[in-house]
């Protein structure tokens, strides 16, 4: 993968005609970047909630707002879909009628499995399906959430159709310096394997944090008031991922079901050998095993994706 | 519990002497934040560790430094204990034919319970001992780690002594108004009840945290490198606290042994239950769960322990 060291020149959009289906914090933070790189002309918005199309329209950085798909995607040259994973399929289908031939599909789902058959059956012969996951996000949802700079030095995973032609591969390249312009990285890789990475680093993680954050607030002897005071010993890095959206994570292990199952019971392995050094006194375990997992982060500070900063730095005083 | 609106003028100093024994991360931060605020006078420091004591002479923010515990608290009105928990009771013997009749023996670890039975069976009865935890703290370790506002706005917990003679008492308002003093809001708690509510708010989030790291970097499918490059997806977060200090956390696990694998217990459980309602599609179900959790977030950004910005603020860009 190279790095294109300039994005597009203004006046030479990647595509002239982008259409978003979806446009909540990645759906809007599509649109945010790729203005402010000048990557695409006209922008097309088509969103299922009247309110969110009011406020689209209120922020101002769609040239058209729609609640049909269809009318959306007229013209587009790219069309990316940003709506639950499960919703996909469908969202690609109510938006077939008004393709346009030779338009790159693609979209933003944390699962790739599922969503490539189903975009792969909704699709008509005459477009490009290049599925994709760009790993960047926040706590937050809905238009207002999405910011320009959410996928600067982040990796963006592409997972292409086995398909070898020209043309193809072209639509792969075109889309690739879609994301790399937007600051982003970017990776090829199979669906299957992209769906048993991210469930290590993305879906059991949430999964954890809506469960203990949950049983948190469900003990007797500790009251909710407690938990808030006392969070900052812990607590509280658990809670920003467990605000996350409830459907949009539902979609998730659903479609995901086997991989995220799969590392569950790696993961509930491994807690159970701790418990057990625990109950059992054996403190030269505890501290092995403790001792290791400080490297993980080191690397992943030199990896670009995590601040050095103690407390994330969120604790900084101006 | 009143807040004291005003810190001590300068040249009153709550405590003329104070000695901190072990001067990690909470160490070296009670010393930066009592002379930032002038609330001490004199600060001598006994650090077992001979580079720590280079170290600590080399920052200039002790007057004494030396290995012998019972030298740095000759003298001393407040002696503060901030070495591994289970390293509590062994500190306090040490420097117990130092100690001056009268003085205020506190402590900063994260288990309340044991320590206070090893603090009370190692103090002369010439002196106040007030267990204490400063519910306050990042990832790093060491006496350069430490800052002078780690604790504003965060809470310190006092364990007191089941005891109401007046000159106890005295003691406990004294050390009560040097944590306000230092910033923070202090609590008053039972032993039983702290390490209780402790083992939800971060000793369980911990030990998670820990495993969950350690899990991933333990995988044949997925390469530690794709761990780190995707670990923006959610993984990150748990990496902070899984940078902690080993020896540290392995003390906290044994000795508040039974209050964790009680709430260990409850997390499994309902961890097993999210588990079934994935295998077996139970989309409400999961849909229900992590409505529920977003709102714990909402409290904790409330009640000023946590930020409210997305990622925690660390993607800011200057």
């Amino acid at each position: 993968m190279t790095d294109q060291s300039q994005p597009s020149a203004p006046g030479r959009p990647i595509y002239a005609r982008m259409a978003v289906i979806g446009c909540g914090l990645i759906g809007s933070s599509v649109i945010r970047a790729a203005r402010a790189h000048g990557v695409v002309g006209e922008v097309a918005v088509a969103d299922s909630s009247a309110a969110h199309r009011t406020r689209i329209a209120e922020l101002g950085y769609a040239d058209v707002v729609t609640a049909d798909a269809a009318e959306a995607v007229r013209d587009a040259d790219l069309v990316v879909l940003a709506v639950p994973v499960m919703a996909m399929g469908d969202a690609l289908g109510a938006a077939a009628s008004g393709l346009k031939a030779g338009a790159t599909i693609t979209d933003v789902g944390s699962v790739k499995g599922q969503v490539a058959e189903a975009l792969a059956a909704a699709a008509p012969a005459s477009v490009f399906v290049i599925p994709g996951h760009p790993v960047a996000g926040t706590e937050q949802s809905g238009p207002d959430a999405g910011f320009a700079t959410l996928f600067e030095n982040r990796w963006t995973i592409l997972t292409p159709q086995k398909r070898d032609d020209a043309p193809y591969q072209a639509a792969l390249e075109r889309l690739t310096a879609f994301w790399l312009a937007l600051g982003a990285r970017v990776e090829l890789m199979d669906e299957r394997h992209h769906d048993l990475v991210l469930a290590v680093t993305s879906h059991l993680p949430h999964l954890i944090a809506f469960t203990i954050v949950g049983a948190a607030a469900d003990l007797e002897e500790v009251t909710e008031g407690e938990v808030m005071k006392y969070s900052a010993g812990g607590f509280r890095d658990f809670t920003r991922i467990a605000a996350s959206d409830p459907i949009m994570w539902r979609d998730v292990f659903l479609t995901n079901r086997d991989a995220v199952l799969e590392i569950l019971g790696r993961f509930t392995e491994d807690l159970q050998a701790l418990s057990r050094a625990i109950r059992w006194g054996e403190g030269d375990k505890l501290q092995a095993q403790f001792a290791r997992t400080r490297q993980i982060r080191l690397g992943i500070v030199a990896a670009g994706q995590e601040s050095a900063e103690p407390n994330f730095g969120r604790d900084r005083r101006g």
